[in-house]
C-alpha cells in the first residue's frame, strides 16, 4: 500500500497525465490509452468532509475590491453560456480564448488558479452530430430533410463523454500557448459527500498546484445522470450543480477568491429591464443597508444558485465576483480591483456608498430650495464667519497638503495653487459674503410674465438646477466658493477635489456642513473622495443634472465620454487671441498684448496667438512688439504667414492650435479684418478674443462675428473671469455653446420653469374657438 | 502524367491534408508523418502569371458597403499585432478564437472564405523557447538569469518551421468546432512570380473552396530568408509581404472583399494622435474629395504597404476594408454593412458625405448671422409663400407619403400626423410669419449691461447656439416649423425626418432651400437622408452644437449614447399628473381633467395619473369623476393605495411611471399636498403638471416644489406647448434642465456672448491697485 504522501503524488501525476492525453499534438503517445481513463470511474477522485482545523488555512480578513490583486489562490466557474455561443452552435471559442489568456497571466504571474468548466456536452453534441449525420442512410437523412430538417437527436450522456476529450484537448492546446499546462479533475455531485474522497481531492489538487499545474475541474457526466432527463443544455450541466461545486472546490481549498461568470452582468436590485434594475457594484449577504433605497429585492434571472454558492463560499472566508464572461478582460480586471461583476464582501464599506450620497444630496436639494434666499444667504455668511474662525485649523491642514506635495516635487505653479494663507482666506470670506448679498433674489425671481389669456397668465421663473457634481483641480479655495455658488443658487452638489489638497479639503467640507446644519441637511453638500466613485455618479442620472470638470481638455472630454445623459459644462482649452487691427492704438496694442499674455500666462485667459495687420509688419510698431515680449521673456512662434517672410528669427510654430499655458505664444499676419475673424474662428477655442482698434465699424464687425463666449475691444483677455465680471466667483469658465457661457455665476447655476396660473381653462376650449390667446408680454414686477 | 483536372483535385487533396495533419487528437494517424511534410519543399505550392482574361470572372461593379452582405468570396489577411499578444507573450487566442468564429459563421452561410495568416514565428518562439530552456544545463541556465535573464536567442527561421504546424493544427482545431474543415496553403514570395505556379495556387484554391474547405494561406517563412536578418518579430514576417501576397491572392481569385486587418482601426487623415486625425470610413485612391477640408495627408502608422496591397487589389474589383482585428465582431460586421475601419471603393457616393454637409451648414450659420433680423424674416416670410404657392405639389408628394404609409399598415393616429391639407398648409404659413414677426430682434439683444470700471461696459449679448441637428417623427410640417425657427434664431440646421415622410419632406425641404437662396448659402439648411449618417453626425462636434432628437425616450437615450460631445436636448416621456386638492373647485376639475386627459391622449402634455386628495375619496365627486371617465372611454387603473381600499373595479397599475399615451390613467388617493408633490417629484417626468385648488398657499408650495418644467394651477395640461405659450412654434418640448426647459422656441435656440468694450485696460492694473471695478448693472437700452 503507498503511502499517504505517495498515493497524493500519484494521484497528482494521474490528474495530470489525464489533461496531458488530450493533447494529442504533443503527447502522442497517451492519446488513445487515457481518453477512455477519463470516464473510468476508478481514476475518480472523490470528497471527504475533513472536520480538522488545522487543516485550514487562516481564514482571511474581508478583503475590499483593492485587496483582490493580493490574492493568491483563484477558482474561475465558466458557465455553460460563457463556453457556448449565443446561437448555440458550437463553442464561443472568442470568449474561451480570451478566458484561457487571463488565466494563463495570473497563473504566470505566480497565482494559483483552478477553473471549474462546463461546456462538455456542447462540445460532444457538435462532434456528434456530424458522426449521426454521416451514420444515417441517404434515406434517412432525405426523410430527416423532409421532416424540417431536424437534427439526429443525441443522448446528452454520449455527447458529454465525447465532448470532454476534445473540451479537455482544447483547453491544453491552448494554455500550451503561455507554457502553462493543465491537469483534469472529474468529479460527481454524490463523491464530493464522501469524506475520504473529499480529502484526496484537496490534496490532489493541491500537488497539482505546487507543479504550477491548473487543475480543470468538471462534473463528470459521462457517468452522473442529469438531474432532469428532459431538460435542454443547460439543464444537462445544471447550473445549480457546477456552481456549487465551484463553491465547495473554493472553500475545501481555502481560495480567497473565487470567480463566478455566466451571461448575466451581476446582481441586479430588480430583474434586469425593470426600471430602476440596477447592478450591484457591491453586495454584503448579512447587511441589507448595501442595497439602497429600501428595494431588498434581487433579481432573479437564474440568479438564485449563484447566490446561493457565493454566500457559501463568502460564508468561508472566500470573496466572490458574480460577472459576465462576455466581458472583456473580466479577470484580469476583477483581480487589478476594477468595479466588474458583483463583488460579495463582508467588509465594511469606508464611507457613504456614492449612490446614497447623489441621493441625499437630491433630496438636501429640495429643502433648500425650499429655503428664502436670506436663509441660503445665511448658510454662506456662517461659512464665511468659520473661515476665518477655524484659520488656524486650515492652514495647519493646508501646510500638511503643502508639505506632502513638496515632498512629491510638485511644479511651483501648482505649489502656488496649494498654499492657502490668512490673506487668502480673508479675501475668500469677503469673496462668499458677496455672493450671498448679491444672490439674495436670484432663485425664484421673474424672467418673463405673459398674459395668456383672459385670466391667465404665464411666468418664466428663475430655478435652482438641481444637484451638481464639480470636479476641481488642486485648489482648496475652490472649495468653499463653488459650495457658496451652489448653496445661494439652491443646488444639491457633490464635490471631488484633487488628492493633493486632500487635508484642507476635508476641513473645508467639514466648514461647509457646520454652516449648512441650521438650515438643511448637511448632506446636500457631499464630498466625494474617490476618484473611481465619479464613474459611478456618472451614471445617476436621476440624481445629478449638471457636470462640471474643471481642468484639463482630457479630464473635459473623458467625463463627456463616461457621462450617462448627464449634461456636461466643459472648459476646454483657451485659445485665446489679441488682434491689433489697421487702425489700433499702438500704445494701448502693446498694453493690452503685455497683460494678456506676461500676467498670468497659466491662466485658460492669457493670448496664445497675436495676429497683427499686414500694414504693421514692416513698422517701428512691429519691432516694439518684438523687444517687449523678448523682455518680458517670452518664446515666439512664426505662423506660416510671418515665416514665409521672416528671413531668420522665431521658429515655426507646431499649429496654430496651442494653449501653451506658458511665456510662449505665437504671432501671425493677417491681411485684413476678415481674414483675422476667419483665424480666430477656425483655430479658436471660442474662449476669449480681442480686437485692439479705434475703427467703430471694424470693432462692430469683429464683435460680432468672432464666435467667442468672450469678445473683446481694446482690453485684455485677461478680464475673461467671473469676479472681474462682477460674478462674485465662478465655477468655471465655460466653453460649451449651451446654457452657459464665459464664466460661469450664480445664473449658470440656475434654470427655469414656466408656471402657468388660470381659472379653469381647457385647451379644448380654445381649439374650439369659445376662447382666445392673447400672448402679451407683461412689464416684470421686481427687476 | 496526371491530367490537369487530376492534377488540381490531388493538389487540393494535399492541402486538405495537409491541414487535417495538424489536428492530432482527431487524425492521429497524421500526426507525425506530415508535421515533416509541411516544411518539405516538394508540395508547396507555386503560383502562376494567367494572362488569359477568359480565366477571369466577370470583374465586379463597384460596391457600396451596404453591398457587402451579398459578396460570397472573402479573403481576411491577420497581421501578426492580431495574432500576438500586447505584450508579446504568445498568441492572443482571444482575439483569434473570436476570428476563428467569425469565419467559420460566414463560411457556414455558404460563403467562400480564405485566410492569410501570419503568426507562425510569434507560435514556433514560444514553442522553442520552452525547449532551449530546457536543454540549457543548469549552470548555462543559471548564467543566463544573472545576465539580467534574457530569454535564448532563436532563429527566426526555425520559429516558423516549428511554429507552423502548431500554429496550423490550432486553427484546425478551432474550425472543427464549427464543422469547418481547413486545408494549408505555403507560398513564398518568389514562387508567385512563376507562371504556372500562379495557375496551380488558383486551381488548387478553388476545388479546396468547391469541397466546402478554408484555405489558410501563409508565407513559407521556413524556407524563404526574412527580409532582413537582424529586424524584429515584426520584421521577420514582414507586413508588407503577407499584405501584398493577400491583395495579390484575393485578385487572382476574383474574390469580392478583403479585409485586411490590423492593430490600427484603419486610414486616417492625418497621423492617429494628431489633432483633427480622423479616421476615414470611405476612402476612393481616385478621387481625392473624399478627403475632406483640403486634407489630403494620409496617417503613415505602417499603413503605406497596406493602402498600396489595398489599392492593388480594388483596382482589380476586389473592395477592401482595412481594420483593427481586436475590435469585436469586425468581419463579420463589416459584411453586415457597419462602418468598420476604411472602406476602399470606386463607388461614387449618392449624396453629399454628411462630414461636408455638416461644414457647410457651419459656414451657412455664420453668413446667416451676419444678416439683420429682417432678412431672416424675410427668409421665413418667403418660406410662408412658397408653402401656399406650391401647394398643389407638396399635397401630390405628401399623397404618395400617405398612399405608401397606408399600404404598409400605418396606425390611424400615425396617418393623420402624415397628411397635410391645404388648411394645414394655411396654418403653417401663418405660423410662419408669425415667427418671422416675433423674432426680428432676438438675435444681438442686449440681456445685461455692467459697467465694468471707468470706460469698460460688458454686455451679455443673445447669439444664435451655431449649428442645430433637429430630429423629427413623421410629420411633414415639422420641417418648415423647425426650420424656420432655425434660420429666425441664426442657427444652421440639420433636418432628418422620418422616412414614411420622405417625399412630403423632400419638397418642403427644397422650399427652404429656395427661400434661403437670395439671402443666405442654400445649405446652411440640409437633409440627411439615411438614418446611419446620425450616428456619423454625432461626432462632428466641430460642426454641430446642438442636437434635438424629438421621438421616444428610447430615441433620445440611444442618441445620447452616441453623441461625442454634443449636447442633447432631450424630450423623454410625458407623464403629467392633475392634483385635485382638498380645496379645489370640483367642477373645475372635473373640466380641466376631462381635457387633460381625452383632448388629445396621444400627446405629450396629456394627463396620464390623476391624483386626488383623500377627503374626495368618499364623495359624489369621485363618482362623477370616474362616470366622466368612463363616459370618454377612459380605461382607468389604480394606484396602490386606491386599490387597498377598492373592493372592485379598475386593475391596478402595473407602475405609477407609465405613459399610457392613449385614453388610459391611473388614479391614485394621495393623504395631503405635500404626498401629491412627492408622488409627482418621484414617478413624474418633470414634464408638466397641475393642481386644482382655490387654495393660494396651498397653490404656491405646489408650484414652488413641483420639479417640472411646466407647473400649472387650474389649468389643464394640455397647455403646455409652444403655440399656446406664445412661443409661435416649437422645435420640441425639453425635459432637460439646463439650457431650455418645457416647449421650446427661437429663445432655447440662442446663447449668448459677454462683449466686453474697454479704453486700452489691463488686468494687472486692477490687481496693482490703479483702477477699481464698479460692477453697477446698468439699465437695458432696449426691451
Amino acid at each position: 500500500m503507498l503511502s499517504q504522501r505517495a498515493a497524493t503524488l500519484y494521484r497528482a501525476c494521474r490528474g495530470l497525465s489525464q489533461g496531458l492525453s488530450a493533447v494529442g499534438i504533443h503527447q502522442p503517445r497517451h492519446c488513445n490509452r487515457l481518453a477512455a481513463v477519463l470516464i473510468n470511474p476508478k481514476y475518480r477522485c472523490y470528497a471527504t468532509e475533513v472536520n480538522d482545523e488545522e487543516d485550514f488555512l487562516q481564514p482571511h480578513a474581508a478583503l475590499l475590491r483593492s485587496d483582490l490583486n493580493k490574492v493568491k489562490r483563484i477558482v474561475i466557474k465558466l458557465g455553460s453560456a460563457v463556453i457556448t455561443r449565443e446561437d448555440e452552435c458550437g463553442l464561443a471559442l472568442g470568449r474561451l480564448g480570451s478566458i484561457v489568456e487571463q488565466v494563463a497571466e495570473l497563473q504566470n504571474q505566480g497565482r494559483e488558479m483552478i477553473m471549474v468548466t462546463s461546456g462538455a456536452v456542447a462540445f460532444g453534441k457538435q462532434k456528434l452530430r456530424q458522426e449521426a449525420v454521416l451514420s444515417m442512410s441517404m434515406r434517412q437523412n432525405l426523410n430527416s430533410i423532409e421532416s424540417g430538417g431536424r437534427p439526429p437527436t443525441l443522448e446528452p450522456r454520449a455527447c458529454a463523454a465525447a465532448g470532454q476529450s476534445g473540451l479537455m484537448s482544447l483547453y491544453d492546446a491552448m494554455f500550451l500557448q503561455y507554457g502553462v499546462k493543465t491537469a483534469q479533475i472529474l468529479v460527481t455531485k454524490p463523491d464530493f459527500q464522501n469524506e475520504h474522497s473529499r480529502e484526496n481531492l484537496r490534496e490532489t489538487i493541491s500537488e497539482l498546484l505546487k507543479l504550477n499545474i491548473i487543475p480543470i475541474v468538471n462534473a463528470n457526466d459521462a457517468v452522473a445522470p442529469p438531474p432532469e432527463p428532459d431538460m435542454d443544455l443547460a439543464g444537462v450541466i445544471s447550473v445549480k450543480d457546477n456552481d456549487s461545486l465551484a463553491a465547495r472546490l473554493a472553500s475545501e481549498l481555502n481560495s480567497e477568491l473565487l470567480v463566478i461568470m455566466s451571461d448575466v452582468d451581476g446582481l441586479y436590485t430588480a430583474p434586469p429591464g425593470m426600471p430602476d434594475s440596477r447592478l450591484l457594484h457591491t453586495y454584503s449577504p448579512d447587511r441589507d443597508q448595501v442595497i439602497i433605497a429600501g428595494k431588498s429585492r434581487v433579481g432573479t434571472g437564474g440568479m438564485d444558485s449563484k447566490v446561493k454558492a457565493a454566500t457559501y463560499a463568502l460564508a468561508r472566508h472566500c470573496s466572490v465576483v458574480i460577472c459576465n464572461g462576455c466581458e472583456e478582460n473580466a479577470i484580469v480586471n476583477i483581480v487589478k480591483g476594477k468595479k466588474v461583476g458583483t463583488f460579495f464582501t463582508n467588509a465594511v464599506h469606508k464611507g457613504t456608498p456614492v449612490e446614497l450620497q447623489a441621493k441625499k444630496a437630491r433630496e438636501g436639494s429640495r429643502k433648500l430650495q425650499a429655503l428664502s434666499g436670506m436663509h441660503r444667504a445665511a448658510i454662506v455668511n456662517r461659512l464665511a464667519d468659520l473661515l476665518l474662525e477655524r484659520q488656524a485649523d486650515i492652514l495647519a491642514a493646508n501646510q500638511q497638503d503643502v508639505q506632502e506635495a513638496f515632498a512629491e516635487g510638485m511644479q511651483q505653479s501648482d505649489m502656488a495653487r496649494l498654499y492657502l494663507s490668512e490673506q487668502k482666506l480673508e479675501t475668500l470670506a469677503t469673496g462668499l459674503r458677496q455672493i450671498g448679498t448679491d444672490s439674495v433674489d436670484a432663485v425664484g425671481k421673474v424672467l418673463q410674465r405673459t398674459q395668456m389669456a383672459e385670466g391667465m397668465v404665464l411666468e418664466k421663473i428663475s430655478v435652482p438646477i438641481g444637484v451638481l457634481m464639480v470636479i476641481f483641480e488642486s485648489r482648496p479655495d475652490a472649495l468653499p466658493q463653488v459650495a457658496a455658488l451652489s448653496i445661494c443658487s439652491g443646488n444639491g452638489l457633490l464635490l471631488k477635489g484633487g488628492k493633493e489638497a486632500k487635508h484642507s479639503n476635508k476641513i473645508l467640507f467639514s466648514l461647509v456642513q457646520e454652516a449648512i446644519e441650521p438650515f438643511a441637511p448637511i448632506d446636500t453638500v457631499a464630498l466625494v473622495s474617490r476618484r473611481e466613485d465619479i464613474a459611478d455618479l456618472l451614471h445617476l442620472n436621476q440624481y445629478i443634472d449638471l457636470v462640471v470638470p474643471r481642468g484639463s481638455e482630457e479630464l473635459v472630454t473623458r467625463i463627456q465620454q463616461q457621462s450617462q445623459g448627464i449634461p456636461v459644462l466643459g472648459h476646454s482649452e483657451g485659445i485665446c487671441h489679441v488682434y491689433v487691427d489697421q487702425d489700433a492704438d499702438l500704445e494701448m496694442a502693446l498694453h493690452i498684448v503685455k497683460d494678456s499674455k506676461c500676467d498670468y500666462p497659466a491662466a485658460c485667459n492669457s493670448m496664445e496667438t497675436l495676429l497683427i495687420h499686414k500694414d504693421h509688419r514692416h513698422s517701428l510698431f512691429f519691432d516694439k512688439m518684438c523687444e517687449m515680449l523678448r523682455l518680458q521673456g517670452v518664446t515666439v512662434h512664426a505662423g506660416p504667414k510671418l515665416g514665409q517672410v521672416l528671413k531668420f528669427g522665431p521658429s515655426l510654430a507646431a499649429s496654430m492650435k496651442t494653449e501653451y499655458g506658458s511665456l510662449e505664444c505665437a504671432i501671425e499676419i493677417v491681411e485684413d479684418l476678415d481674414e483675422a475673424i476667419e483665424h480666430i474662428n477656425k483655430f479658436g477655442s471660442s474662449h476669449t478674443d480681442s480686437i485692439v482698434t479705434n475703427n467703430d465699424e471694424s470693432a462692430a464687425k469683429f464683435l460680432k462675428m468672432v464666435d467667442s463666449a468672450c469678445v473683446f475691444r481694446n482690453a485684455s483677455t485677461r478680464f475673461a473671469d467671473g469676479y472681474r465680471f462682477g460674478l462674485g466667483a465662478e465655477v468655471g469658465v465655460s466653453t460649451s455653446r449651451i446654457h452657459a457661457r464665459g464664466p460661469v455665476g450664480i445664473e449658470g447655476l440656475l434654470t427655469y420653469k414656466y408656471v402657468l396660473t388660470g381659472t379653469g381653462q381647457a385647451a379644448s376650449d380654445f381649439s374650439a374657438g369659445k376662447e382666445k390667446f392673447i400672448h402679451e408680454r407683461l412689464p416684470l414686477i421686481s427687476d
